[in-house]
């Protein structure tokens, strides 16, 4: 069996043979890849250790040194989204840290056939778990592709909750609640609410979130007042001038991701509107231009770093765990809301 | 051996058992890996295919299919600064859509020990050429990191070219020359210069660009023009506020990152200046944030995903090349400069 002949090698490092030969460990890599640049005498030395320490360092043990990794497959979206780019670079640091192999998988659209490709395409290339972002793992949960998949599935922040699936996230329609009820607090009774893209499940979990504060304080939902928007920076401008366009146009303005409500901030810049005096402003995510825009940005913060580093810590856990049928896991991370400049008290009363 | 076993096997794959057998692809997954979900009906038809056809569907197979890819290492930094991300998002890409494997290193400071370990973990794990990220690529060709290295390496964007190292980049010097030409074009002589981290070759290379085209101006250079940040928004805040406190102040800021422009137009709205009226701010990268603040940033393209998905490319060819004492590549791309709102007329005569 190879496995024993890997255990008996793996106490001898490429650090072993070059302590033993009184050199580098770059210097052992040069030789042991037939490198031209290392001196005879230093080579002889390396070669000697080789053979004395009965070290193996062929491509065979390598590979097979590799398959005894916990194999993590990771499905994402190659978009330059700064949500999207800490979700990534979360599941990146974790699985390294971890000592996990990461196979990535890039996806642009959000395909069922496409997804359920990809997903076939890790579990073949030897994925013992698979770490899925929104809305890709949103889409292969409503089409049952997680349910047939073999390995375990981690949905990284999905917008609700996904029966049956693995899941880390925040509570989004909480969080919009929470946001939609303190500029209530602030006196605002006209709040417009720009929604997520189709195709999400924030699309309707946030907004719901919105409709329920709005409830709750025994105000009405105002469907004008709610404009939609696909979660990028342009379509911000596009939801918000036709929010401000309203005859009784609305004193706070919540965009269900920070570049939209960086758009309104921009938008209003342009209209000679004061934020917040004239116009309270207030995002969702607290991704890095929530502070890099003027007046700064009253956001939900959205852990997308963290949720993604949970996320793999549990797939390595799940991957590892030979027990059949564990029940789904649905693990909330903390939400909140970040105090900053672009929201204050309504000092108009809307008709 | 392994390898004419392999190639045996090399024509049957899931698609080929799965459509002599009748079933989806994701089935015969299943089957394989001994999922309970499958009727036994299917199960049935798929292990009568796996016979007939003589697959052999086992890891060991699956790592030395896996062992055949060209292996790319990755050497990163795990941050969240947009010009970076747009760097790993490229190579992600193209190493995906080239069909390479890549091994992924993040590290979180550029000790020269810990970089040197890192390519050659790399190397060790199998990689057969090596992408790096700035600065750490800068550091590892200063001290002789890649020169060591027993596989190709490729610096991704190094803020100058580097002797003996392959290089996709484009002419920082250059580039911040032309943008400096532009600001003086319109009238500027007072211009302000942010300078780049201290440890990256931009640092230099971009400063000297905004010499040159002072002096081609016949305009002096003034030592307490230039402040120095470390790329990140704050850094920009404090440099900005040190030069707009001038007694003769500057009518135009040239900051060496677009997050550091806009911590000077933020700075600006503060002060109550009208950007770009009583004072121009420009950039350079031209990420994504150059247009969702307002104004909107004039500044340089500084295309990163387009250098590394060209490194990824050059890289994965370089691998594949068995030639000994290949000359150094180095490839430039272009750059240009992107006019938008945040830069306009020198309306003041400074003393």
């Amino acid at each position: 069996m190879a496995r024993s002949g890997r255990r008996a090698n793996q106490a001898i490092t490429i650090q072993t043979v070059a302590n033993h030969a009184g050199v580098s460990p770059m210097t052992v890599s040069n030789v042991l890849n037939n490198s031209s640049k290392v001196r005879q005498s230093k080579r002889d030395a390396v070669m000697a250790a080789v053979r004395e320490l009965n070290y193996v360092p062929n491509m065979a043990a390598r590979s097979l040194a590799s398959a005894s990794a916990t194999r993590i497959g990771l499905l994402y979206r190659n978009i330059e989204n700064a949500f999207l780019s800490s979700i990534l670079v979360g599941a990146l640091d974790a699985t390294s840290r971890l000592g996990a192999q990461l196979l990535l998988r890039p996806l642009e659209n959000g395909d069922p056939k496409e997804i359920a490709q990809q997903i076939q395409g890790l579990v073949e290339n030897g994925a013992n778990a698979i770490l899925i972002v929104p809305p890709y793992c949103e889409i292969a949960n409503r089409h049952g592709l997680t349910r047939d998949c073999p390995v375990p599935v981690v949905a990284m922040s999905p917008g609700d909750a996904l029966s049956g699936d693995h899941c880390v996230r925040i509570d989004d329609y909480g969080a919009a609640r929470d946001m939609t009820a303190y500029l209530i607090g602030l006196g605002h009774r006209n709040i417009g609410f720009i929604r997520g893209g189709a195709g999400h499940l924030i699309h309707r979990t946030r907004c719901e979130g919105y409709q329920a504060a709005l409830r709750d304080a025994g105000l009405p939902v105002q469907p004008e007042l709610i404009a939609t928007g696909d979660m990028s920076f342009e379509s911000g401008l596009v939801a918000g001038a036709a929010l401000l366009d309203l005859t009784d146009r609305p004193t706070a303005i919540f965009a269900s991701n920070d570049d939209m409500a960086a758009a309104v901030v921009s938008l209003a810049h342009r209209r000679g509107l004061d934020v917040p005096r004239d116009l309270s402003v207030v995002g969702f995510d607290d991704t890095p231009i929530a502070v890099k825009i003027w007046p700064s940005l009253t956001t939900v913060k959205h852990p997308g770093r963290q949720i993604s580093s949970d996320a793999a810590t549990l797939a390595v856990k799940l991957a590892k765990d030979v027990s059949v049928g564990q029940p789904s896991m649905l693990i909330y991370l903390e939400h909140k809301i970040v105090l900053r400049e672009s929201a204050g008290q309504c000092l108009k009363l809307s008709s």
